[in-house]
């Protein structure tokens, strides 16, 4: 299987014969205000240093992720993209059945499924796409030893969030029971009060889960491949570490993590820009009769469209990419999702959306 | 396992406290021209292109690497490392026993381990470690359909260079039995007459063969993590890009590619520098009677050293770092490998070689 996703702007415009600087692109979750001037700087300093294999143990990078979240250095598996940690995690658990929500990202159930394992869904339903400890418990009661429950929080597509201490009720469950919890917490780091939500601060008592992070969404960079987990699990990533191919993240994603880190000012930034463009677009949206939008939690709006068209075809003519959700399980072509930008793109994005809807009440 | 590897040289520097700018490194084969300016300035514009995900399927890599061997985009696999590409290869074929020439590059055998593999090695004896079709027959006349003969040309750490021709014999052969011959010609860009090794002229004969080729050794980027297999098997590269988790090769690698292809003045450069340095550095080496060395092909030099010191241990006090090849299968910690680096280098390298062989004749 290979799985669709947004982001593939560039080519998308050269088939339709956009140029490249004239596309809006709404399809890729990543935080508008681009590049930072302190990450630029490093990068720019890398480019010398390629001339040396990448530090083989990643030290720097794991001791600034480490000492961010406070824990050791080898509680932090790093990685060429998140997304590369969930084939890892694949290879090395190798359940018998992985329970994911539906729909979530799908690449959860790409990887489990090249080792086998059979996977189960925990439906989140329309309207708001919720979930909570007694939706998911029909679905792990009958899991065992060995066995791995993946949740996406917030999730992807839907925004759907968990709060950290039904997450903690779900981990004791599953302690006893000797499954493995997987937390993506890909935008996790959006949130205003990261705290309540994020498990990272609870993996000292559950060596039984592991809590993936992304840095590429955040600080846009997701050309630059750069992931990093983080468990008390007492053997999980020193075997990895130990059997995957050496060297795997590149030395510009190594040296730009203690930057990033750092990089509060960045960081500031960008909240105050999508505590403003979060409710702006989400009002707005909603001012659409045709579209039921879920109220949203990070950096991505989800809605249902209950028209006629094809809403992304329709919005190429705009020269705006949107993402339809059509190939994730238990969605349709009427579902979709936006990333949030800037104050000027997000009005693009409602302007053209206007026209494409009023035609259609035109037509009806 | 870990396999260890040259090029640490910060990690061994930081632990000796020698600064980053005083060590001399020959224990990773990387051309010591460095960046070109017009790979530089790729490389600095690309870093603008990060915002976005990489081109998920690698277009203009693959095209550009196409053109330059005369194939067509779907017979290239892009990877992030050439490295990466043997732990894909023995995800796909998942072989019952592969067989390598030993000593040899310590990660095929790690990648083919992790899929329950058995290993089974022809071995290259001293003093010139050279090997023909006879040396292998033995030990793949008894291979069957579905196992892997992986060699490396010119073989790393030995230097062993193989023609063509005696490879088309054993690719003949193999193919009858349906086993698949997997070549890795890492290095065989530095050679001046690279067409009478390479395979990739013969691929279209022979779709059981997979050449895997590395741009970073040549451009000295190993920090960027850039490697390609070629072939023109059927359905080996579709299924492992379907298969890994995507966007694997960060958009700097992507956008270095046309870049380094097309940039003949440092092709050329290099390949002078390396035909009066293979010279000098062999020449001057097999002046210490301590020292058997072997005939360079490429951009390093292989000896077994006689005497009784840790030669490694004895050269980081003159802060230089070398390879000793005690880890390779076959070898011991008599056997060392030294990259050839420019003259001023090579003779730093002569000169404290000099000094700690001159101690060891006045102590006997």
């Amino acid at each position: 299987m290979r799985v669709e996703h947004g982001g593939d702007g560039a080519i998308l415009a050269e088939k339709l014969g956009i140029p490249a600087e004239d596309y809006l692109d709404f399809s890729a979750n990543i935080n508008p205000l681009g590049l930072s001037p302190r990450l630029r700087e490093t990068l720019v300093v890398a480019i010398d240093q390629l001339v040396a294999y990448p530090d083989s143990h990643y030290r720097h990078a794991k001791a600034a992720i480490a000492a961010h979240h406070q824990y050791e250095p080898q509680h932090i598996l790093l990685a060429n993209g998140a997304v590369d940690i969930f084939y890892e995690l694949a290879r090395y658990f190798r359940p018998q059945t992985v329970v994911t929500l539906s729909p979530t990202f799908m690449e959860y159930e790409k990887a489990f499924l090249q080792v086998g394992s059979k996977i189960a869904y925990c439906l989140l339903a329309a309207p708001d796409y919720t979930w909570d400890v007694e939706t998911l418990l029909p679905t792990i009661s009958s899991l065992s030893k060995g066995d791995v429950v993946l949740l996406c929080n917030p999730n992807n597509p839907t925004g759907t969030l968990q709060k950290v201490d039904s997450l903690k009720e779900i981990a004791r469950y599953l302690v006893e029971k000797e499954v493995i919890l997987v937390l993506d917490e890909a935008f996790i780091d959006f949130l205003e009060n990261e705290s309540c939500y994020s498990f990272i601060s609870s993996l000292q008592e559950f060596p039984n889960v592991i809590v993936v992070r992304s840095l590429t969404k955040f600080y846009a960079i997701p050309g630059l491949r750069l992931g990093y987990a983080i468990s008390t699990h007492p053997t999980c990533f020193a075997q990895i570490e130990e059997q995957r191919a050496p060297w795997s993240v590149n030395t510009l994603a190594d040296r730009a993590v203690p930057a990033i880190l750092a990089d509060t000012a960045y960081q500031q930034e960008t909240r105050q820009w999508l505590a403003v463009e979060k409710e702006f677009l989400f009002s707005a949206l909603t001012s659409f009769p045709q579209l039921q939008v879920v109220k949203p939690s990070v950096n991505y709006i989800f809605f249902e469209y209950t028209g006629e068209l094809d809403l992304r075809r329709e919005l190429w003519k705009e020269q705006i990419f949107i993402r339809s959700c059509s190939n994730y399980h238990h969605l349709s072509d009427r579902h979709y999702r936006v990333a949030i930008r800037s104050r000027h793109e997000n009005e693009a994005l409602i302007a053209a959306l206007g026209q494409v809807l009023a035609k259609e009440v035109a037509h009806e």
